[in-house]
């Protein structure tokens, strides 16, 4: 089932009572197409929320324009639960009830493994999209809403992030024609967005990723990078674990890096963000331990593991994986 | 005066033997926009080089494609001397025998400043382009060359590089045409060149970057970060002067910081790259030192200074524009 764009677009036009819900450790793609929506829905009326259960995280604050909720009850009536960006209950945790109430269930996604054990009444799942955004701003334009300078942010913002500023390999013409149109929108700045996106990072934060790159291990010939950030780390410079945001990304600059692994400690867990870079399956390496991902950026999580114990499970499994080609 | 693009590719049509000229501390639009034009002209059998006197910067070694020559005497006729993202003999120094060879003078570039020295045979200024890439793209395209996969490389890295990867403000709907239009070239893969250029650093040049702003100092309640690269430095860390390259853009990311100040001291001279975010004139800090540049992106040389005095000098003038709002 993969309704089209059209159809779509006349669904919504029908509906009022619209739940939103972007994934679970929500980025600048899932919230930035769930608020994209959710202006647009609102500028023709409609009541429309986006539903979170964790707080956003700083960099991205800008994108709620007061459309986010955690009020499972904030609509009388709901006529409509929509993931964005995501697919799969496990995606929306927490959120079940509220996406319970929705009279129809939807989904628009651009990753390409889709949940089972929910019977969308329309669904759209696009995996050669770059950003969940781009399909987002199609289906603004199909349902005749002008893109509004917010709108605008919105859409640029989901998808400068998902493609790595448009240096991924997910990039595709299309991402930049969308672009393109976004910039022919009265008063719109690339710059504004990016800054507010990635020009406010503390010192702290600074401080963090140079302590994490110093304490760097390689394994397989260099090509193996992995790294920790700790609860010790954390106090010491005085850092939230979401301000180890980009360090993996430092990681994956280096020469002759094939992959790469950020042990993320928290008081709970274990959580270890995969990369790599041409040909490594981080997605089936992470999947071995119940997690998974794109090809080329994973994770997955250790509940019951120490970080040395976790290091000791996987790190094996990612220098096979490194070492396969 | 101002050529179109149409009577530029006519003359260039017309021409054999051809020196194409990269402005000092050539950068990814200097040299990929001259690499696009000469292998353009070449696949119209014309002989075509890009003069040059320092060696190409390793991250955008890939952009030769055998293009470079410093070799004065290369060409017989030299019919055309022509200057790419550049304005003015101060910006070729040491190739002026070169550049006098040509029976024709032309300019291309995107820099507002125009040099009053020269009298071109045609030019074209496009202060708007994002890069001098969009020009070239432009040219080629009228000359009716086929944009092959080695053009279409060297263009995605001119206007990637210089638009700070479509996110500076310089970015415009046409940044994005052009780069949407390389995706429709078979085996265009931005994921490819993006990692040449950003993702071969080396271990020693991310562990400089992590002392450098470690060594930060803050003036004017925190906007003015300003950072030193000393030979020291790079002699504990294996480094050298260009794997400082990305450091100031570090800066400019912390937040609150309107402006940066980065001073590499290298055995002749201290320069100072200055960056600012969003008021700061960092142009008309540089300019009272002989310097210049654009507004927020600016840098001038101490010759006679050393770098201690170079920074009891500058830093006060950087304060003062800062605190000048």
């Amino acid at each position: 089932m993969n309704d089209t764009i059209k159809s779509i677009a006349t669904i919504m036009k029908d509906l009022d009572g619209i739940l939103l819900f972007p994934h679970i450790n929500m980025d600048g793609d899932a919230l930035g197409s769930c608020s994209a929506l959710c202006l647009a829905l609102r500028s023709m009326g409609k009541k429309a929320y986006v539903m979170i259960n964790e707080p956003v995280p700083k960099n991205l604050d800008f994108l709620e324009y007061g459309c986010c909720t955690s009020d499972d009850s904030v609509l009388d009536d709901v006529q409509l639960s929509l993931m964005i960006d995501c697919n799969g209950l496990n995606r929306i945790t927490g959120r079940e009830k509220a996406w319970e109430r929705g009279r129809l269930k939807g989904c628009i996604d651009h990753h390409a493994t889709k949940a089972k054990e929910i019977r969308y009444d329309f669904a759209r799942i696009e995996p050669k999209a770059a950003a969940a955004g781009e399909i987002i701003y199609n289906i603004i334009r199909a349902m005749g809403v002008e893109i509004t300078l917010d709108i605008a942010n919105c859409i640029f913002a989901a998808i400068t992030t998902d493609t790595g500023n448009f240096q991924h390999s997910n990039t595709t013409s299309r991402s930049h024609e969308i672009a393109g149109h976004l910039y022919k929108i009265e008063g719109f700045n690339s710059k504004v967005i990016s800054a507010l996106i990635y020009d406010r990072r503390s010192k702290q934060a600074i401080k963090l990723e140079g302590e994490v790159i110093a304490g760097l291990d390689f394994y397989a010939d260099g090509r193996l990078a992995v790294g920790r950030v700790t609860q010790d780390l954390l106090k010491e410079t005085g850092c939230t674990m979401d301000e180890a945001d980009g360090i993996i990304q430092k990681m994956m600059s280096i020469e002759g890096v094939e992959g790469a692994c950020l042990f993320k400690e928290s008081e709970n867990n274990v959580r270890a963000s995969l990369r790599g870079r041409t040909y490594a399956n981080m997605a089936k390496a992470a999947s071995m331990f119940g997690g998974g991902g794109h090809m080329l950026a994973a994770g997955c999580t250790f509940n019951d593991l120490s970080l040395k114990d976790a290091e000791k499970t996987l790190v094996p499994v990612l220098i096979s994986t490194i070492e396969e080609k």
